[in-house]
Parts: C-alpha cells; sequence; structure tokens
C-alpha cells in the first residue's frame, strides 16, 4: 500500500459526498492515517460512528480542525463563509484547505480573504452525486470514472494543488484543473440550469388543479419521471447553488428561456424545419456523449 | 393458452411500439392467429422477417389492412391522416382501427371522419418508450406495469373498446379510459413539455462558443447526461406531437415559462426562501411518484 497522503483529514459535511470519501479513505488506507468528521448534529455524527466510516466524530469544527492537515469543506456552499470564519484561525500552518462545492467563483470570493498566511487553499469540484443526500448515501465507488476539477485562484502552491490532485485520483477520479470563471459557466449549463429546469417543471404540475395533478403523478411519462429523479436533490444543497451562482445561472437561463420561447413560436406556426432541427440537434448531442463515455 | 383476440392483427409501422407488439404476439400467441407488418421502406421489411416477428409483411398498406379484424397505426402521428385516406375504404366490416399516438384529440380529428360505417375507431396510448427506435428497438416487456389510455370518441362501439383493452392487458399494460382533452392535456405536462425542454437545451448548449460545447460535452455532469437521454428519441415522431399537439402545449410551456422567470426572479434577489419551496416540491412529487410506484 502506498503511503497515506496525509496525517488527518478533516471532512466538514458528511453528507452524500463527505461520506463516500470518508468509506474510500477506510477502505483504502491511503488517503488518510486518520479521518475526522464533523456535521451540524450529533445524530449525524452518533450514524457516522456506526457506520465505522471515520476515526473520530466532532461537533465543533474547530476542534475538528485541529492538527489537521487537510480539510475538505463538504457543507453546502452557503454555510461555507460561517464555518471558514471560525475554523480560519485554528488551521495548522501548511495545511491544505480544499472543499466540493458546486460554485467556485463564490467559494473563492467568500472564503478566499479568510485563509490565513501559511494555509493552501485549493477549491475543488468532483462531478459526481445521486439524488440521495446524508451519511448513508455515500459509496466508495461514486467518484470512479468521473472528472474532478481542481480550480484554484492564482497563486496556489503547486504542490498543494498535486496533493489534492492525488487525493481525487486515488478515489478514482480523472482530475483536470479549470479557471474559476469557466469552471462556473460550464457548471451552469450542465448541471444548475438543468437542476432549476426540473425543479421549475415538478412546481408548474404541483400547481396544477387537483384532479389534474393526481392524475400528472399517475400517468407520469419517461420525460416527467426523469426530470422528478433530477429534482429530488437536496433542497439546502441546491437553494444555496443557486444563490451562489447568480450571474453564470442567469445569463444560461436567460439564454435557455429565448430558445425556448423559439420553439412555442415553432409550435404556433407549424415550422417542421425548426422542430425537426433542434429534436435531431439532442440526438447528436447524446451521441457525442456515447462517444466520450460520458453517458 | 386463451383464444387469439383477432384473426389478423395489421401494424401500420413497426418502430419501437410495433415492433414491440408484434414480439408480444409472437411470443404469446393469444392476441392474433397472423400479423401482418407494414413499413415505410422494403429495408425496415426485410429486417422484420429476419427478426422473425411478423407472419407476414407487406410495403403496401392497402395489401396490408385486407382481411384484417385489427389495424393498429403505429407511425408518427403526422402520417396517419395520408395512411387512414389510403386504407379507409379497403377496411372489412367489424374492423377495429387503433393507434398508438401520443396525441388524441388531433388524431381524433384527422382520423375519425375518414373511418367507415360498420368499422370501429378506437384511439389509444400505450404510456411507454425509451430513447431508441426501429424495428431493433422493441422487447416483450416495453408495456408491463405501465399504463395504456384508451380515449375513445362518444359513441364508440363498447365491446370493440373492451377488445383494445384485452389486447392491452395481454401486453402487460394497465389499462384506464380517458376523455380526448383531458388525455392531452394530462401529456402536455408529463410527457410533451419534458421532451420540449429537452430538446431546448440541448439546443442552447450547441449553440454555445465551440470550446465551450467541448467541455459541455465532456464534463456533463447528471443533470445534463438525463436531458439528453430525453432527447435522444426519434425526431420525426416528435416533430408530429409538438405539431399535433399545439394547444394544450403551449398553454403547459406558458404555465413553465411563467414559472421560470419567476424562478429566475428569486436568484436574482436571492429570495432563499421561494427556491427552497420548489425544491423542497420537486423532493414531494418524487416521493408520491415512488409511492404510486411509477419511479
Amino acid at each position: 500500500m502506498a503511503e497515506p497522503l496525509f496525517r488527518r483529514l478533516t471532512l466538514l459535511g458528511i453528507g452524500l459526498i463527505g461520506s463516500s470519501i470518508a468509506r474510500i479513505a477506510a477502505e483504502r488506507g491511503d488517503l488518510a492515517a486518520e479521518v475526522v468528521a464533523n456535521a451540524r448534529t450529533q445524530a449525524t455524527l452518533d450514524r457516522v460512528m456506526e457506520l465505522g466510516i471515520a476515526d473520530r466524530v466532532e461537533l465543533d469544527p474547530v476542534r475538528a480542525v485541529e492538527g489537521a492537515d487537510c480539510v475538505i469543506l463538504c457543507a453546502p456552499v452557503g454555510a461555507y463563509a460561517v464555518l471558514a470564519e471560525a475554523i480560519a484561525p485554528h488551521l495548522a500552518p501548511g495545511c491544505i484547505l480544499s472543499d466540493v462545492g458546486s460554485t467556485k467563483q463564490s467559494v473563492i470570493r467568500d472564503v478566499g480573504p479568510l485563509v490565513p498566511e501559511g494555509v493552501h487553499f485549493v477549491p475543488a469540484h468532483p462531478l459526481a452525486g445521486t439524488e440521495y443526500s446524508g451519511p448513508d448515501a455515500g459509496f466508495v465507488t461514486l467518484f470512479e470514472g468521473r472528472y474532478t476539477l481542481i480550480v484554484p485562484p492564482p497563486g496556489t502552491d503547486e504542490e498543494a494543488i498535486e496533493r489534492v490532485a492525488a487525493l481525487w485520483r486515488r478515489c478514482g477520479s480523472m482530475v483536470e484543473r479549470m479557471e474559476p470563471a469557466h469552471h462556473d459557466r460550464v457548471l451552469a449549463i450542465v448541471s444548475h440550469l438543468p437542476h432549476l429546469l426540473a425543479f421549475t417543471i415538478c412546481g408548474t404540475a404541483d400547481d396544477l388543479a387537483d384532479e389534474s395533478r393526481s392524475e400528472v403523478l399517475r400517468f407520469a411519462a419517461s420525460g416527467f419521471r426523469d426530470f422528478t429523479r433530477i429534482a429530488a436533490s437536496d433542497p439546502v444543497m441546491w437553494r444555496d447553488v443557486f444563490l451562489n451562482h447568480r450571474e453564470a445561472l442567469r445569463e444560461m437561463l436567460a439564454r435557455f428561456l429565448e430558445d425556448a420561447q423559439a420553439m412555442a413560436r415553432a409550435v404556433r406556426w407549424g415550422d417542421a424545419g425548426y422542430i425537426e432541427d433542434k429534436v435531431e440537434r439532442g440526438r447528436k448531442i447524446r451521441r457525442s456523449l456515447i462517444e466520450l463515455k460520458q453517458a
């Protein structure tokens, strides 16, 4: 077995992503010699101990990060600023502070200025997830074959970046580096906008008269069913993603709404060529994804 | 084995749905004593014979329906009017004419007036499908546990309705009867609008600059990936659904766009409560679906 990458790895938040990292660390043994888990409630920490996926649990984030050489924020991004403010003065010199949040410009803006001299701040984002949440939802193969994007602010220590990359490679991820603004734009279209649309269509269906609504549920066909799966994700996480990702999300949503209006117009005027072209493009994109083995 | 429901069952169109019915008929033996398949091209019919899923193939729809006591339109709904005009004078007295299209008011409007005296017109719609098409795409379990909606115009012969219902029950479906206008409204929200949104978001992504587009594909996260699966469906079928379903689809799209604009506004103003409520409703609807065993 390879030498553990870290002596003490602290996970601040132990939901789907955090508990998957913890499970991998427990199984492989070469991520960290010791894993410390922190969560907002003792009940969650009790469950973590029952599951046996961390060496130690701490309700106080300050105690959780003491002596750690790697701390990963695995809470919803809206909780980062408060957490970072609390722990920053207690991070050991040379410690790496990383995260797994879906937005990166807001994280760099909120957390960056709090990071003390001598601590390396290396934001990251594993592109992996399911619609389940909590410490029971994690599993060791969650990151396998999926990309993890490392999104460091300019001037970040290269050795610290390499150690975070090594951690994710040991989790089974393919690692890529990306600029923060570019990351947020790409994620807006591949993840945040689809989720926003899925949440919206569930609301639209829910607003229909009572009788129609029960029929909508009863006869849910493949399209709607797939949307509800996307829409079943963690509410607090997604609220925070939307609120911390306004610019890129609003740009993509504006483009999408223009395109949806154009489609509505084509339906009204019976423009068969336009409609067929759009549907054909959907197929083409699906084929490209299959070729890239991301489908 | 039960007596076959029909002596000769003719399938006009032998794609995903038609070839699934043919496979079930071949396997069970109690749908029809003989199955005749028709398609637009001889190549498709040659493939049907290779697959061994029909007793006979006919390129000419008129010859295909001769002597049949049940004819099912399994082509895209846009092809129904031309097909129905060609076959109507050649349908045997007492024959049942049915279909599997996703829109029902347009089918009743286009096909109904062409149906000769003594022929029973029983429109139906199996709520089942995949993103694949063509005679190779069908499979015997496609309709299992899925609803088939029987949507007869007023005054339709009850015995004919019962025989179509029996056919779908033997295919594994749960059968329900529904009013045409109500059917189209429910389907607009559970199927047609989700597909329209999925096609649109693929177009929006495809319109991004070349560099971003390749990254969109490479880093396709779960939301977008699920949309591309929905968007990979048959272009001609969907073009026809949209064009034959303008009113209900435009009503649902207008509701949805209002809701999406409200969500965009909540994102702009940082209205956490509104966003959380919408996301929570997505979860609730997903849970209801799971309870109804439609997820």
